[in-house]
């Protein structure tokens, strides 16, 4: 259990500035994450990687020459927001284009990949791989759609070597996904791990029990077993994971790693077990690690790993690397990097706005000032909904970042802003300082929404409606929702159609938008009677059935409101 | 909670397995711990270091160049036995003399002391140093009274190097003296850690609660306190450690230790708060590190160490190392040690005794054939006495040492041993498997007391007397308890006063022990209404006032059993 702590609120960006002070020679601290402190060859590709904190020392121990260029650190247990990624990026830009790399969950697909568009609209090239390597999340064939766990540490050990060997994007991108593709991981939890400022953990096991297959933030398992002997869990491990043994392969990098309180002793224990019974399947270990590489606080558990091996790969596994935690080789000659100033965030500057548009944008404004006021008397309640399936914090977070998103609007429309930069500027805002999916969500839609507009002539009504078709669209590509998922994305396609079709049946807007706005209240309450089943974009907990989804319900708020404003 | 065990039994040497088979570029597993796989100077110091398992990385991820040479490693949480000590120098002794180094334990104490004298009979110039760093468990001018926490770690870090730069034993000693001198170390403990094969941890800690100053195998503390924030828990770590500031004393090497499930996040918020402090009162840090490197299984909480440096001490803290978990610098060009074969114990030969010898050990196997039946008998009993003050494995340990000593005296009898060598082998049987710190008094005792016999006369009464007397001096000596500590001394301090005096009187042996031995048994009775307080040489748990010590019940109940065969 966490005990350590001042402020739960600012627990995850205390811990980051900690770790940066102690490990100077290796990184400096950016606002979200870190990079390097030491020079990069100009033109090398960068490795940047990332995601929740609470995995120390996953990501920023990865940071170093031979591995990462820098890594993304979100609150604990939650994506980093859009405009963190873009800022680390921005800040470890060599000139050679950027690999992403990041477990498979919802929220940080949606904000490292949102980051890449934004990155690439720049002029860089960006490219994502997530790692997907927890088998016991999705079937064989489906691989790809698996979560990312303990076989992060392997997957990125190969970027970074490909890229410090000077490897090209096109390669490095390659390689790595090829380093997923051979990538299996299976683990189990004996206890669940208590976020700062908790008082009980994200879930308990039974006493005497083990959960088999277990996600690193308590997403559910395969099933509940009895706890068995080392050796037996030895079994257990191995067997599962070598189901997916790939034809012909025999060389392997092997972690098994420990989510926290399961500590190096017990570890060791094991992999007395694990090395013995991977010898007995002919498999030759290649540089095997034990101990902590990806944690969850202080969970207890492990998870067993196996990398299997072509020339290329193991060339790479094995290829020097020196970071605050992981370390082969007789280590780099480096210089401290000539600092420039952190590339901040481009503050944004609004060009020239007709007066038609820039009224357009004060409307806007107009609409998010009631968005702001209708969630904050629905914040409890989204809560109350949201508790049933996720972690309760859906009515603060889209308060949070209405809010954040009125003032910047606000502030756009003084600084002279028509009404797409004014809209977008709202849109980034809301993204970044909202945090977890809803917010990456949020900051897409306003933001893609706001492309059908303009700053040089006044809204027109079909605009918006071009604008909600646009911005659907985006919210499903680097969302990944599906119709059915249970996720907001239930409520915005039916909207959006109706929207359309009465738009196109002549109607005005504001009949329009009433009619797509009842249309959408009715499909967020359809959310709740559903079966209980594995959302793809996120795991639904059996106890959400009865009960809608908390984002489709907002959305249904948000719609029902500015209708009555339009 | 300790959960991935095979047998609890083996759990330590299977760790242990383990950990050698993941790292072999670096150690070699001999019996009862590991030396360096890689070749070594021959003439340099050897740096040999250890204590109870439970404590990784401490002690085996210490070996490597630059640090130490070998780790001896016990039972989970319990001294390793003399033989392992004596056992691991031997394999890693290179000619340039010996430093051992552990924790102030009483139990280390004893066992790393016994072999030291056994080896320096072999002509091995062996040198310890106990570190002392705890400075809650005794005042600031019982500095060298203290235990031995984290400070282990920077303590070892300093000898290794300085051995390792070509630094003559007498100079290795010095330096390691004074580091130990300069290392103070505060904790404060969140949870207790549980042992494997237990299902409930070895202490708690009130919810909300914190223990200060408790011992890393939950030894008490000075006081609980309630848990306070991060940077309140910084300002009471950094004041307690510099209280004992050296005058003058501004550089210093700074460790931030968790203890296990106290997690590595927790740590840097925590380490934000402290480095700011030790700054705003002037401290330069040098190279400060924050991790696990002193644990306890899966207790929760973290220490603060400070080493206060000077030119010297900063030189060999910096200095380049490489083990599996520390490494510093550049690396070391290795080459694998040309692998002799290990040195493992002498299998004890007996040498040409005469017949009245020979028939004489003949005798002493008899009485130990009639100890390890009336300990047999007392198992359960001593047990029960041990738990009110111990862990309750006082019969056990005595029923399995004791039985060693028998098979061993056997078969050294069936060697043609006489009584002298005889005694000795059975005193080194006992001390290697019965293990704890009654399993090395009493093999301490057997040797000692075996040194007044010959192989070449028939026994006589004096001799016997005159061996009593050694063996206790040599208990009190190695073994450091007082009378008054409530240790066997209380009991076995009068029994050779007896002996002797009614032996000086002219009463035969038999007379004269018979006499002892009711003096025994009425002082181990009286060793039970002492009042509660520390003792010297281990805690006295409250909880056992009103019961009499088990070690001084066992030599009475010993002492009664001979008696009755003489």
């Amino acid at each position: 259990m966490t005990k350590i702590v001042d402020d739960p609120e600012t627990f995850a960006s205390a811990a980051l500035a900690g770790f940066s002070r102690v490990y100077g020679r290796y990184v400096r601290l950016v606002k979200g994450g870190v990079v390097r402190s030491t020079a990069v060859p100009r033109g090398k590709v960068s490795v940047i990687v990332g995601g929740g904190s609470g995995h120390y020392p996953a990501f920023a121990g990865y940071v170093g020459p031979g591995m990462a260029d820098a890594a993304v650190a979100g609150e604990i247990f939650a994506s980093p927001s859009t405009a963190a990624v873009a800022r680390l990026c921005r800040n470890a830009n060599h000139g050679g284009g950027i690999l992403l790399g990041f477990g498979n969950y919802a929220g940080d697909v949606l904000n490292f990949g949102v980051a890449a568009e934004r990155l690439r609209a720049e002029g860089i090239d960006v490219r994502i791989v997530t790692v997907t390597d927890d088998v016991a999340s999705a079937p064989a064939d489906r691989h790809l759609q698996r979560r990312g766990i303990a076989g992060d540490f392997v997957v990125f050990k190969v970027a970074g070597a490909a890229a410090e060997a000077g490897l090209s994007i096109d390669e490095v991108e390659r390689v790595t996904r090829l380093a997923n593709a051979r990538t299996f991981s299976f683990g189990v939890a004996f206890g669940g791990c208590t976020l700062p400022g908790a008082t009980e953990p994200l879930f308990t096991v039974p006493r005497g029990m083990m959960a088999l297959g277990l996600g690193i933030h308590g997403e559910p398992g395969i099933r509940d077993t009895k706890i068995v002997p080392a050796s037996d869990l030895a079994t257990l491990l191995v067997e599962t994971v070598l189901a997916e043994r790939p034809a012909g392969a025999h060389r392997a990098a092997v972690l098994l790693n420990g989510l926290g309180a399961t500590k190096y002793e017990e570890l060791f224990v094991l992999w007395g077990a694990v090395e013995s019974k991977l010898r007995a399947e002919g498999i030759d270990l290649v540089a095997p690690e034990v101990g902590e590489y990806v944690t969850s606080l202080d969970m207890q558990g492990c998870s067993l790993t196996v990398m299997w091996l072509d020339e290329e790969l193991e060339r790479f596994w094995l290829a020097p690397c020196d970071t605050p935690v992981f370390r082969r080789g007789a280590g780099f000659k480096t210089q401290p990097a000539v600092l420039a100033e952190n590339a901040e965030d481009a503050v944004p500057t609004f060009g020239p706005a007709s007066g038609a548009a820039h009224e357009s944008a004060r409307c806007l404004a107009g609409l998010l000032d009631a968005m702001v006021s209708v969630l904050g008397e629905a914040e409890a309640e989204l809560g109350r909904i949201d508790a049933f399936a996720g972690d309760g914090d859906h009515g603060q977070g889209m308060r949070r970042g209405a809010t954040a998103a009125r003032d910047a609007i606000h502030q756009a429309v003084a600084g002279g802003a028509g009404a797409k930069s004014a809209l977008a500027a709202a849109g980034d805002a809301w993204a970044d300082r909202a945090g977890g999916t809803s917010g990456a969500i949020w900051g897409l839609l306003l933001r893609s929404w706001s492309s059908a507009f303009s700053d040089e002539e006044a809204l027109q009504d079909t605009d918006i409606v071009r604008g909600a078709r646009l911005a659907l669209d985006d919210v499903m590509r680097l969302g990944g929702a599906k119709p059915g998922d249970k996720t907001l994305v239930d409520a915005f396609v039916p909207f959006v159609a109706a929207l359309e079709t009465a738009s196109a049946d002549g109607l005005s807007l504001k009949e329009a938008w009433r009619k797509a706005s009842v249309t959408c209240e009715a499909a967020a309450a359809a959310t709740a009677p559903l079966s209980p089943r594995l959302g793809r974009a996120r795991p639904l907990a059996e106890r959400s059935i009865g009960h809608p989804d908390a984002g489709a319900v907002s959305l249904a708020l948000i719609a029902r409101t500015i209708a009555d404003r339009l």
